[in-house]
């Protein structure tokens, strides 16, 4: 029962508001925001508990996992890649203890779906997740509206 | 005795220097230093160490707990938000662990007072807390004077 | 056997093409790229373990231990800081229960040598590292080639 501990952070631009990407964050479509650019969806908060998750129990990262040399995963959801992290993470004889992420930036505001957010994100991890939201008073890319980050910290009970 | 982690970041940006705002960080007031911008008294050392103790033992964070809904706490002190932070951490069944706050930018230079500002937050935490601090070589809003940010990770130990 | 977490930030500016400055990160000398500013090896991702080895057991951090008032490390390897850490940590009387620590940036490129940074610091901590990569989208220091920032999270098991 030894645990260990992973971190994490994400970091994706916001698309142009004519793009028409969709926000998905948490695992859940945002309707009324543009989204973020990137190949996938974009989803900071499940990149982020991936790679924590990935850390923790030593098997690399996004990159090594589902990055351009594993075109099967090309495009996929965070919500799978997460969904393909826990197996992964199981497979390797660690159970999830918990996990806690914070989304940084000025939109969406989280507030009024912060529980349906962790709910989700704890029906995906099947443990305790908390999902937690903070702005940086103007300050840096996430303050000028130029994209969101996410960091991420997963304890694991070991094998 | 299952362990949970949890973590928070928290950043403001500096008054101006003709506001007259005090600098508070880690609940000490530092009087040759210009203050940070915010309705509270903006110690970004408070504010992660609530946040990673909110976010570790799944109740929510800074704003769900004491923001713009729970008017009874605006402008409240970094040191009143983490001592009743604390307070419902231990009535959700948790024991603190321990805490780890690291402080990022230039200034106020920590080292001559950092053994204070450490007995100061154990003494409202009640259990090892550890206080650093680091610098980000000019780059970012922390490098170039605009603002601080504090980055804390928490353990609980769980009920 | 209780645990104890620590965290740690670390970034450093890239030096001018023609400074012939060397990059070093996790220990190892990255040949083809050009190095970051620093009075040592500006080694964040050593760096910034330290401090989170640091900061979990209660010690410090760089600049404590390892800054101006200390001149016989001045110009040390990222790797002897972090000999001299994990030194300090198991004679505080803690065993280390693994490390993970992420670099952000774009360049180098960490995947082809990752294992090999991997296994060079476990060789130096002695327990499970994880050694992990992102980028930032374009968007801020570590977006624009200012830089490279390193997050550690540490655990270790208390006496
Ligand atoms: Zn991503
Ligand atoms: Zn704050
Ligand atoms: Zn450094």
């Amino acid at each position: 029962m030894i645990p260990r501990i992973g971190t994490g952070v994400d970091v994706h631009a916001f698309a142009a508001p004519e793009s028409g990407r969709e926000m998905w964050l948490a695992g859940l479509l945002w309707p009324e925001e543009v989204g973020l650019e990137g190949h996938s969806d974009a989803d900071v908060v499940c990149h982020a508990i991936c790679d924590a998750l990935l850390s923790a129990a030593k098997l690399g990262d996004l990159g090594s996992n589902f990055g351009t040399s594993r075109p099967e995963w090309a495009g996929a959801s965070g919500e799978a890649l997460l969904v393909e992290t826990i197996k992964r993470v199981q497979a390797a004889g660690f159970q999830i203890g918990n996990v806690s992420v914070q989304l940084i930036g000025n939109r969406p505001k989280v507030g009024p779906r912060r529980e349906e957010a962790t709910a989700n994100l704890e029906r995906i991890v099947g443990a305790p997740v908390s999902f937690s939201a903070t702005t940086t008073d103007g300050l840096g890319f996430t303050g000028k509206n130029e994209g969101l980050a996410a960091i991420a910290n997963a304890l694991l009970i070991g094998s």
